[in-house]
């Protein structure tokens, strides 16, 4: 099944829109070399549009040289077309002469690897809006360096042998004092370390789902986080986030479909990143986050809660955590270093009730043993010296900056129907094209000028938005983020200015054609 | 159903054996108070003895206070008899006004806990066999420390940054460099970094293993690589491992078993530890992997070698490994620093064909991104500067002697009816204990003494042999080893003894009874 989004209420004429969206597919590697797409009839049942739509959608990709009919057959997608490198599919079989056909041994999921084959290939000096990521040019590398060598000297033979499954015992210690300044009042028993929110999720979907099992995720959400769900054939249910505030709904997940979401399902957990969402960068107010875990109680439903950008606040006031508001013990709460410091050390950690802690305890343990021990000693006398806050404070004023920029270049460059909402911190804001715009077809233009971003459907549990796109600002400067801003403005209204060629082409065909 | 195992061919009575299991099946926590155990008619007909043999046993386990009946209800494990600690089960629902009752999300497979709970509650200075873990007195620390600040100064910011999940570049380009020096011609394609060994594990099931699918193992085994396949819901085979010479069976894995089993049996993935295996440390003879690779060639099997142990052989020659005889492209082997020099840190890797490992690396994205960075890249930094070379050298010879003190102090000591057999290496001696004697409950006797090891049963995929228990030598020098096998010694003979006066007293019983 083709993921084929069509905007009908866009001025941009479906068949323009359908047209961009299967080239975005091929140049994404969705579509590969030698794949059959369905006849014009076929898809335009599929669609819900007029046969006539996809036929001018794929004429003009005949004429690009991307597709290719071949009688009886079916039509193909044509190989290297367009000057586009696609990388080729993997050889079916191996070499040697054992000739084990591994790919049948693999599952049917696929790894989220596009995004790195559309960004890939531009130069290192490239504008990347790409990955939510800290600026390694802020690292405390000196700092850090103190640290290690003090714990290699202090305890270097205890933090290389083998530890306990459940973290090493200082920065435990060091963590439950972070988190009595959050607001949590969290004791040895609650606190599992793990190698990042990633393996958090993946402990959690071990420990927790099973196959079948319904888990409701945010739409749109962290791709990682969808990929362990799948991974664990999990029912991933989506609830909309809502971007845009309008009287009587607040921002964020949308919570009447939520309750109908618990309502309908026999749900097992409910994932959600309240502060700084990822991707759309929004804060779940508090009145909303009161009101899920009434429900989340009422349904009887575990909650996870990513906390990994809640501490990258630009205002000084905080909305209290789910886990602060968590009278029922029922938020499992995870967080990790490597949005405020350092990514490369791979140590995260989950807050959860002593019964949860000791399941994923043992879970953790059959997965890798335990967390790397060196990173965990040196983060840990990294926190006892006051370095975390101190990093924490000098970036947060460094990322409001950029925000700012961010925000004040899109007022600035933006045409008219493009939206976007200021988030108050995080590491990403999300900007909705004209409807019926690929934000991926975009994407190929402003690469070729230098300027990467992440289009919004690798985001997407279900109906991805072709229009919504990521821009993560915490890696570059101000004068970066207006100068890529800029440039992203002005193939946009290039493109638009085609489309209204296009939409002056198409009713001229119209015509032609009835 | 309760993992006991009578051996008729032993000269202790059954009903000794019986009560000895059951009793050590309470000590271990695999029956807890409360928990009902079989009538002995039935119990009787499951072990097919006499139902008087499951009377005596009950009657005395009766007597010492640790079962109970109820009449009209059963037979129940009574509490905390005989004066001994057992862990009381997890309360069954939460405290807090939540009450979700989270046990009702766990999945139905338990952590293998048990050793550790057994284990527990001994004094720091006890000589313990349990842990096959290098040896922290010789740890490198400060050529580690040289390593560490290099590192950090050299490359900071790329260390601390977010990394490529198929590993950090100089540490691949490094361990190519020692696979090259094993014989092993790999390249970058071929290779990927994990969090260790267990990990390794993890990804290899994750990518390849579905629930239903079969994985040969050997019996005994790791018992962390049978808890991976379990958790993945796969059907564990094993296939023996012969732990004696006899004329015209090689050592090591069944190969005819093997053969069966492939024979009868879809076979998704064989897993096995050809070089000192854990926990027999047997090495597979070359004749033998030959002839496994033949095997697994005919019936396209692929073989995930784990050559952990490998590096320390005390002799000055090494059995190729099966990657180095594999010319089908049948071998994914995997290995690790943790054995030779810190387990502390997690960093292993997988060698395999290029279709594999690309799979294997969507799957470590997917789960944890990538491995920790700092420990990667002072990894790399000490094996470039020859420091793993030169402290392998050291830590061979030691385990070397130490493996001699061992072979030594059991000559010296051990009873007649007990056997071993000497490895050429590795951190793992297998002793068999007259047949009919249980090493779990060897185990609380000599734990009273300050003398710990793990027994034969946790390492069994199926029909455990409670006379094994596995001797883990690289921990303790030559005169704890020397004073640790006096005292299991002793203690083995005086229940030897005891179960002489028992045969008497069975005796007399018999003959009053019948």
């Amino acid at each position: 099944m083709l993921p084929l989004h069509l905007q009908p209420q866009s001025h941009v004429p479906l068949y323009v829109q359908l047209r961009d969206q299967l080239r975005a597919l091929v140049h994404a590697g969705d579509l590969r070399p030698g794949d059959r797409i369905p006849a014009s009839r076929e898809l335009a049942t599929m669609l819900g549009v007029h046969r006539t739509t996809v036929a001018n959608a794929y004429a003009e990709l005949e004429s690009e040289g991307l597709i290719q009919g071949h009688v009886g057959r079916g039509t193909f997608i044509k190989g290297n077309g367009n000057g586009l490198k696609i990388t080729p599919p993997a050889p079916p079989v191996m070499n040697g002469n054992g000739s084990i056909r591994w790919e049948l041994l693999f599952a049917d999921e696929r790894g989220e690897e596009i995004l790195s084959r559309l960004t890939a290939g531009v130069p290192d000096n490239a504008l990347s809006f790409v990955m939510a990521c800290p600026a390694a040019e802020f690292f405390p590398i000196d700092e850090l360096q103190i640290c290690v060598n003090a714990v290699l000297r202090r305890e270097g033979a205890e933090v290389l042998a083998l530890g306990p499954s459940d973290g090493y015992p200082p920065l435990k210690a060091a963590l439950l004092e972070l988190l009595r300044h959050d607001g949590i009042a969290a004791k040895d028993e609650n606190l599992l370390i793990t190698d990042g929110c990633q393996q958090s999720f993946d402990l959690i979907s071990k420990a927790f789902v099973r196959p079948g099992d319904s888990v409701i995720m945010e739409n749109p959400t962290y791709p990682g986080a969808l990929a362990i769900f799948h991974g664990a054939r999990a029912r991933c249910l989506s609830v909309p986030m809502r971007t845009h505030a309008e009287p009587g709904t607040p921002l964020g997940l949308d919570l009447e479909a939520l309750e109908a979401t618990l309502a309908a399902n026999r749900v097992k957990l409910i994932t959600l990143t309240p502060d700084f969402h990822n991707p759309t960068g929004i804060s779940m107010p508090l009145a909303s986050r009161r009101k899920l875990l009434e429900l989340a109680g009422r349904y009887q439903v575990p909650v996870v809660e990513d906390h990994i950008y809640a501490r990258l606040h630009s205002r000084e006031e905080r909305i209290p955590s789910l886990k602060q508001l968590d009278r029922a013990n029922l938020v499992i709460h995870i967080d990790s270093f490597a949005k405020v410091a350092f990514p490369g050390l791979r140590v995260g950690w989950i807050v959860a009730p002593p019964q949860a802690i000791e399941r994923l305890r043992v879970v953790k343990q059959t997965t890798d043993l335990h967390t790397d021990q060196l990173a965990q000693a040196t983060l840990a006398d990294f926190l006892r010296r006051g370095l975390f806050s101190k990093h924490l404070a000098k970036v947060r004023r460094i990322y409001t900056s950029r925000l700012a920029a961010l925000d004040e270049a899109l007022r600035k460059h933006m045409p008219e129907g493009t939206r976007w909402m200021r988030p108050e911190g995080g590491m990403c804001l999300w900007l909705e094209l004209p409807p019926g715009f690929d934000a991926t077809e975009l994407l190929i233009h402003v690469k070729e000028r230098g300027v990467l971003f992440a289009p919004g459907r690798y985001f997407y549990v279900q109906s991805p938005l072709p229009n919504t796109l990521r821009l993560a600002f915490s890696n570059l400067d101000e004068k970066q983020i207006a100068r890529g801003v800029a440039t992203l403005a002005e193939m946009l209204k290039i493109e638009m200015r085609k489309r209204q060629r296009g939409v002056r082409r198409a009713e001229r065909s119209r015509v032609a054609l009835v």
